[in-house]
């Protein structure tokens, strides 16, 4: 039976389980969820889906995972044999160098990236209105966390190493949608953090989330 | 050579990996960090152990890793032998339910839980104050996951199911502060939540890194 993939492709959340999927060449069904209408707070998918009310969560057969890094780590380690070893599973140091920067992106990137995203993109599509102090105090975390970021892709191809595996995938969805915004030139004024970039959302999986991928008239 | 950690036994982040190092009996020398003298965020630390100035850092041989997460992951995949498999590294779908209850950990249960104990014991501690709103909104999210875990553990008697993991670990230094807090009884109030925590806080591991978890007076 196919993995059934519970969620909707503009949400940065599910679009990195589809880019993983889709990386992974695996088969399977995506269910879409009616974000809007709050599907995905209703009763029953809170009891057999996601008890946090969020999407995406996976199905395989009797087993029902959520959080999107957490499936896509069973994902990679499932299809190990036929896909892209992108958690370098037999690498012990590899492996932890790939949980590292997978971490720095979860709790140093994401914070201050989605906040801006969701100031400029998502607050105005949702009728509200963009709060520019909350923008700059973000823009200047962010600026800090690609200072990093600039230092090491200046001595490594990726995050990690000189190998693509999960850390480049995390980052895609909210880099999409950052891109989109007057903010993008943090991204674009760093030499190694644009090259890596440009790599990065120049391949197959990648382009193919990015078709799915739309705030509005944004994105 | 034995691994090296630098850190400070008063970090949660920092306790979070002893706590694992003390769990696989692994050897390791503790090297101190003045954090008060922010010797972490000096450039030398920045450059050779962690380029966002944070603790931990642990070094093995020539491999630095940091974020804590990613070295308990190390940590446990190397004793993986020796020590209790923390990971279920051999049972997909049992490693995949701690993957879900770690990311958990990290993205719903932290931000409330480390919110109030900054406002009720760190803030006070450095000399500031405690925001009184942003403890009863946080105390407000925390209720909330802690109804999901109440459920959870009345079904099974650890979060991903009936055996021991990373995932009860993680959750060990937070809430060891926030047992000093009057919010307490947010725990001691879920039958199944004391029960858990009662259980996971009674285990030789936990009680050794508490010893050395103190801020002021408080706890």
């Amino acid at each position: 039976m196919a993995l059934k993939l519970y969620g909707h492709p503009m949400s940065t959340c599910a679009a990195r389980v589809l880019a993983c999927l889709y990386e992974m060449d695996a088969e399977f069904e995506l269910v879409l969820v009616n974000v809007q209408a709050r599907d995905h707070k209703q009763p029953y998918c809170l009891a057999t889906k996601n008890p946090f009310g969020k999407i995406p969560a996976l199905e395989d057969s009797d087993l029902t995972l959520f959080e999107s890094r957490a499936i896509n780590g069973y994902i990679v380690t499932k299809y190990k044999g036929t896909g892209p070893d992108l958690l370098r599973l037999d690498n012990l140091k590899e492996s932890a160098l790939i949980m590292v920067w997978m971490e720095v992106k979860s709790h140093s990137f994401n914070p201050p990236v989605s906040a801006v995203v969701y100031q400029i993109l998502i607050s105005p599509f949702l009728g509200g209105t963009t709060n520019d102090q909350v923008v700059e105090a973000n823009v200047e975390k962010l600026a800090m966390v690609l200072d990093v970021y600039e230092e090491r892709l200046s001595k490594s191809k990726y995050l990690a190493g000189d190998f693509y595996s999960l850390a480049y995938l995390h980052h895609i969805p909210h880099i999409h949608y950052f891109m989109k915004t007057p903010k993008a030139s943090l991204i674009s004024s760093r030499q190694h953090v644009k090259a890596w970039w440009d790599d990065i959302s120049s391949w197959p999986a990648t382009k193919k989330i990015m078709e799915g991928m739309s705030i509005g008239g944004n994105a």
